[in-house]
């Protein structure tokens, strides 16, 4: 292994410094970029703290916006977001895929990707190849998804080109990235039913937020499903499970709401509840008006915004992964099983308590900052929760207060958006990087969570 | 063993059919002894579902009322509802009791309780025996608190002796036995700044909600923390560490708000703190007007009343048990420790699980019925969650809600008081009796959660 390559397994060591340095350090060139005069339709430099709002909520993928985008910002100030929130997708999707690698060693994703096994860390080879990889899947979904729209907007709303093709490019590095951001005021609301747009977009938060390792085993062997890691099985499931129930639920709850869905036919109302129920898990868009969904759609647009998408791809949360296995976890322990088995494998008891861990302080800073928020804002707490789980997601959308919010509570967020991006991820990883002796039973396959 | 002890000991193989079809049983004959026209002050028969949600709400010593106990109820009324709350509140602390010996088997409370050891089952005389020692124990607690109230009431408030004693008796019963219904129509507003009353009635809920257990090992060894079975240190150290972070907390959020702690002297607020902290652990009155207070208080509230208090006890919730295991045991991963150690003792896994079980669940059903309940009725989920916690967990506090809710959100208050103060209880039973292998590397402690 070359000299360098030890150098950065080294750090690796200290996963979560390495991760945090990286991101402060892109928001903090974000901000200064959002701050030149060049970025504001105005030509007036941005306030500071709207600059390292917004800078952190592009990196962070979140999509939360205390000022309008298209109105505030120059078009150079938009394709800054964009690229802040390539980079930053890119780098929480690159990430999780070295640290499902380093964690995952024994079985499963390891073995198909690298065709290596049993080694004990990733060469810098390694982890070209993985960045490299990263890289290459990012750029070709963003393309299929701009061509599509870019069509789309030329074909369907007559835009010229140009416009057309920077529509098409910026909506699907946002979507790709699960970034959230979009370049009309009311969000996607325009398109609620243009199955064109909706659909391209749902697929490509989806996709993007199902994780590169799941992604990656899924077109070598999508036929074989009897082959799939644990990791790939409770991502599908889980999504699944998820996005059907979420479409059920606001299907049924938002029905008749003269402000969402009531004005729909039914083929609207339907194409409108799947697109709600695939946003939470953090693309961040939004095509009806969620200020007038009921807070009953507030309260599961929560639940599903807490859980988020998949590991090691750009979705936010605690992951389908950590909640998935936090289900069979319970699921075993009510039917009185001694041992949390998964298909043909067993579920090692360390994985099983990072689950837990992992579920506990998500739930603890969600309620500190929520607690916060309420002290020192006049709403309620169904807004207040919304936002503060759509920050600590990084999913993006918003009952509207964000743009209301004083500079306190923006600190409050921003602070909320980098714990919630990164936490999960490190805490996984570190939880498992550190784990000690092993137990073996039935054969273990380790899953990483967060 | 005696024929009777065999049968007996059969139908605890099946703890949660006895316990359900119990209480079942007493809330009918409650609703059916509220809708005599002799329980109403009108003299005509109450509403079936006032009387079914009242009888509910004292069985399960809950303390939530849709109608004011004292205007609507006559004596006779009341004294039923003392009597429904009474025999709800020795229920749960002899079941609780009952099934902590169960599964406590090896060590700790069940050796010193019994003196005896390493049988399997208990026998009739053994229960005979953990009956009238609970009963004589709450008498003896309810008398002294009856006491010292009607002592007040007669010098402090100049009521006449029979008045003093009844005012003394009721709150005397409904305090240890966690009832929440009061004789006023503004709960213990009126005493806000008295601390004979307040303290009597904070610490009796305290005492009553500690765990008969506990209680038990508290006044054989009170001196010798060191030889403290697990269950008893968790139980008094996580319930210090609610009663003063919440205390705390409370006096910080509501110091300066005009409609609860504003017009009360320092010591005044203190005094209204602790017993806002005392009364989530399911006491249930209130001495500052609940619907005035912050919605960041409700948040704490809400966060408490979930957590409850001791396990078998007459307090409700997921209990503190349950809790500052699952706190241990996040702790424990976060430091990336291959055991739960608590103390000298290591927690087995299957414990472990049952609490991440009975948690989950916990919130599950909060969740469910906070969705149900947004959906039928037209308030917000500050008042809403608020409303359900205090059902499930048993605690009868409301922001003022429950009298203007319909039938069919009374329906679901009156499912959920009954899940909630019988979920927890069999269902951390019935896991831990069901549990299959166990193996030993540290000597291992049993402890009931739930
Ligand atoms: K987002
Ligand atoms: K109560």
């Amino acid at each position: 292994m070359s000299r360098g390559g030890s150098i950065l397994l080294d750090r690796f060591h200290h996963p979560a410094q390495v991760v945090v340095m990286g991101f402060g350090f892109a928001i903090a060139v974000g901000t200064l970029l959002l701050r030149l005069p060049l970025a504001t339709t105005t030509g007036e430099s941005a306030h500071w703290l709207t600059a390292l709002f917004t800078a952190t909520s592009a990196v962070c993928v979140t999509g939360l916006a205390v000022v309008d985008t298209s109105t505030h910002w120059s078009v150079f100030g938009e394709a800054m977001i964009a690229l802040l929130m390539q980079v930053g997708g890119l780098g929480v999707m690159t990430l999780g895929t070295v640290f499902t690698l380093l964690v995952s060693k024994r079985l499963g994703v390891r073995a198909r990707m690298l065709a290596q096994m049993e080694t004990k860390t990733l060469s810098l080879a390694d982890i070209r190849r993985i960045v490299a990889r990263v890289v290459m899947f990012s750029l070709a979904c963003e393309a299929v998804a701009a061509t599509v729209l870019t069509v789309r907007f030329l074909t369907g709303y007559g835009e010229p080109f140009g416009r057309a093709a920077y529509y098409g490019v910026f909506h699907a590095v946002s979507a790709f990235n699960n970034g959230g951001f979009a370049l009309w005021d009311d969000s996607l609301m325009r398109f609620v039913s243009d199955p064109w747009i909706c659909l391209t977009i749902a697929v490509t938060v989806v996709v993007g937020g199902l994780g590169f390792p799941v992604v990656f085993e899924l077109m070598r062997s999508w036929r074989r499903p009897g082959r799939w890691s644990i990791l790939t099985r409770i991502t599908v499931a889980t999504t699944a499970g998820l996005l059907l129930s979420g479409t059920v639920v606001f299907l049924v709850t938002e029905w008749s709401n003269p402000g969402t869905f009531g004005p729909l036919d039914t083929a609207g109302k339907w194409l409108a509840a799947f697109f709600t129920a695939v946003m939470p898990r953090s693309g961040g868009f939004n095509v009806v008006d969620i200020s007038q969904m009921y807070p009953s759609s507030w309260l599961v647009t929560d639940l599903l915004m807490f859980i988020g998408g998949g590991s090691a791809g750009t979705a936010g949360g605690i992951k389908v992964t950590t909640f998935g296995l936090f289900a069979f976890i319970v699921w075993a322990e009510l039917r009185g099983e001694p041992r949390v088995n998964i298909g043909h494998r067993s579920l090692p008891e360390a994985a099983q308590r990072q689950v837990v861990a992992i579920m506990a302080l998500g739930t603890g800073i969600v309620a500190v900052a929520t607690y916060v928020l309420l002290v020192i804002t006049p709403y309620t707490l169904d807004k207040v929760l919304f936002e503060v789980i759509s920050a600590f997601a990084t999913v993006g959308v918003s009952t509207g207060i964000t743009t209301g919010l004083g500079s306190p509570e923006q600190v409050v967020l921003v602070v909320l958006m980098f714990i919630g991006r990164l936490g999960p991820l490190t805490l996984g990883s570190a939880l498992a990087l550190k784990e000690r002796s092993r137990r073996y039973q039935l054969p273990e396959e380790r899953v990483i969570v967060g």
